[in-house]
């Protein structure tokens, strides 16, 4: 009986640790207004580099611009992904002053913009 | 002058590498139709995992459904995130009869469909 406990006390803690290390994806897509030139595109990809520098729960971020050959991105040419460890960090990511400073500085010359947010499976 | 070419050398393959090495991101967002149900959608979600262990050049595949808080996803529910080590594995992949046939089965029952590739910086 106690054998039968620990194993499933077990199982629960190996469920639970792997559910936390599932990371959390934040994946943002850009289209800049036709009258952006490419120096006002240029410094909001380097706001974005370094923002993700700014804040602690970003745990990873890569992004590129795109070169799909299917003509299926609606327009959008930027991607930016970004990874935290859970929703918490997400959570402190979004409010976060540096974050809303960055919005504010993207906006004027933003188009269109969206945003998927998944749990990786 | 010959520790010059040297280095020279080392620099040019050192970035070649680099290069090689970078990620190629293949990123699809989905919207069902209204009028698909659960279980159709789920039929699809499995035929993602098993097109994705079909091809070979498919180096990473994970995938998950909106959790945004910020309502920005236009309606889309699913991000499937797709690596190659380069542009010649998205060439193998899309026009693969694994593929069309993914592609084939999927169609009846998507809304829309976003794609973006990038290679990751």
């Amino acid at each position: 009986m106690k054998l039968l406990f620990l194993t499933l006390a077990t199982t629960v803690l190996l469920m639970t640790s792997a559910a936390a290390e599932a990371p959390y994806r934040h994946v943002v897509f850009f289209k800049f207004k036709d009258t952006a030139t490419p120096e006002q595109v240029q410094t909001i990809e380097k706001a974005f580099i370094e923002l993700a520098k700014k804040i602690d729960t970003v745990e990873a971020f890569e992004w590129g611009t795109n070169v799909s050959p299917e003509n299926l991105n609606d327009g959008f040419t930027h991607c930016f992904f970004v990874t935290f460890a859970n929703k918490a960090g997400l959570e402190t990511y979004l409010p976060h002053p540096s974050h809303q400073s960055f919005v504010a500085q993207l906006k004027p010359i933003l188009d269109k913009v969206c945003v998927l947010d998944y749990v990786a499976k």
